[in-house]
């Protein structure tokens, strides 16, 4: 029998197309877990209501590109368990259990609410209860799977914490159903956008996995490059360019070298410079893109394996839920 | 095919026995109402947990005794459904989507909620999240049955607007899934508790339904009558005492006359007289003893109503959520 291995949970809100952003800062990272740890990727539709709750005609879709993105970049369901929050009710049953012991003050003192807060001009409806309670759901989706680790990057740790400290207070309360998650921090390199700002959707600046090779080669075209470097024969400064950021990424290192020192003498023009960046980004999304291909072609495939998903998410959450039912000694639990 | 009649919900929360005020103020008007509407009655055992989450034992006593006194006294499972809050998951799903579409604002205006504030004594942790979201979690189980109708008195009138105006909210935003539940407002006799105040859980100063004989006559004894009637033979005052109130409610029309020419003219004691009140609630209660005591002597029969109305309730309710899934356009929600 194989040995139990850490649990790791992590997701995605189906808010957007997935960008090169996701692919270097968190799904390299993840198909990598999958040799260690026992994986379970959500596909957060419920928390994509927080904020997107009267534009919910495209969730569906981005939650269906979502899951060709994931399997496309080699998120494995032989290995690990591929879901919809929606779909496993359990979430919900557990976040409505967590509010019950979750603080308030907890919450309103949570960065990204009191940023909610700061937005003057927002609408008192976009501060919705819901929108509130974001971490708990949050802390819902981790602790339903008993997860070990959650890979975060730095800016997420206030609200893992949270999570931690609700759990801690569940824990206390109800006794020791649940480990407290801990974080996995990793450092990845941040993908600059087409302006040379962070990779975002809400900048509008994104190169996405699923664009097609016309796409990237147009969208390329249009990335800002060294203000510097205005003619060609001019020496650029290929450290605060973004295209060079990209070819640190996505071409071969001897070609990076060659694209420094040619910048920086002005032998290369950007036109020519953004042609190559474009020729070496194709082909190293190319086996992604092929696998997309067959995933677009077999639609059935993906949903019928975000169903097993589904169905295996379920069965973990349910046995979790036997357990804090009983320990809360609810009515009909069993636990008396 | 019969025609569909109006539903109504309504419920208790499992925290206490149910008393005389529970009896006379609300489980006989339902009683009344199976009559004429589709009643679905809920133990709201998640609702117990805003203010109860860390005494969580007497929960499942607590639930079956309050479904043992609503079969006593005449909740009938052929025509109504009795339920457990806790075993609708829908309950949850529902809170959770409404929780998405009511501004916080709406709910920190609750008169309940500020009531919790203005307690300057009250730890941090019982001012939790899920305590504010009270009305949202109501406002779940009334229209997760389409209910048209819930019984209400008039101090409940500011939540019932609260769980209209969710609903108003929810219908614009994705569709007229839901009815707008209405007032039904009743009036009833206010049942005085033994030291006079409104009868209560709280007070300590309750006669429960399920008290045996022998504990109301003791109970009874303890009563507080009227203050200026000190030795037989004093003129009383009936229309301020307690017992007198509990004549009205339980003794025959004639003896209530009799009682307070009585009492008026000196020739009743109170000892004597309370007696007599016991006497004549005890009789007054009496089918209600009967029932009891068959339904205690086969609990078995109790859990299976309850699981039936569990099932019963979950099937309307996963209607309605195929319904409200589809409306919001929720991934595998079916409604493309």
């Amino acid at each position: 029998m194989a040995e139990k291995r850490p649990r790791i949970f992590s997701g995605h809100r189906p808010t957007g197309h997935l960008h090169l952003g996701h692919l270097e800062g968190t799904l390299r990272n993840w198909v990598a877990l999958q040799d260690t740890y026992d994986c379970v990727f959500g596909i957060a539709d419920w928390h994509a209501l927080t904020d997107h709750y009267d534009n919910t005609e495209p969730l569906a879709a981005y939650t269906e590109e979502i899951a060709i993105d994931w399997l496309a970049v080699g998120l494995d369901p032989k290995r690990s368990i591929l879901m919809i929050q929606s779909q496993v009710k359990q979430h919900a049953e557990l976040e409505l259990l967590l509010s019950m012991v979750t603080p308030l003050s907890w919450l309103e003192r949570c960065p990204t609410w009191r940023d909610v807060l700061s937005q003057e001009e927002l609408p008192e409806e976009m501060r919705s209860y819901g929108r509130l309670g974001y971490p708990v759901l949050q802390t819902a989706d981790i602790i339903l799977y008993k997860s070990d680790l959650v890979p975060v990057g730095k800016d997420q740790l206030p609200h893992l914490e949270l999570a931690r400290e609700i759990t801690r207070r569940f824990n206390n309360i109800y006794g020791p159903i649940f480990p407290e998650p801990q974080a996995r921090l990793g450092e990845f390199a941040a993908v600059p956008g087409l302006d040379g700002r962070k990779m975002s959707k809400s900048y509008g600046n994104t190169l996405e996995i699923g664009d097609s090779p016309e796409e990237l080669r147009k969208k390329i075209k249009t990335m800002f490059t060294d203000p510097l470097k205005i003619r060609m024969g001019d020496h650029g400064h290929p450290e605060g360019c973004p295209v060079f950021a990209l070819h640190k990424i996505y071409s071969p290192p001897e070609r990076v070298a060659e694209v420094e020192a040619e910048c920086k003498a002005g032998t290369l023009g950007c036109v020519a410079d953004k042609n190559d960046l474009a020729d070496n980004l194709i082909r190293a999304l190319a086996p992604i893109h092929e696998r997309r291909a067959e995933l677009e072609a077999d639609r059935a495939q993906v949903l019928r394996i975000l169903s097993e998903g589904n169905e295996a998410a379920r069965e973990i959450a349910e046995a979790t839920m036997v357990e804090v039912r009983r320990a809360m000694r609810l009515p009909f639990s069993g636990g008396e």
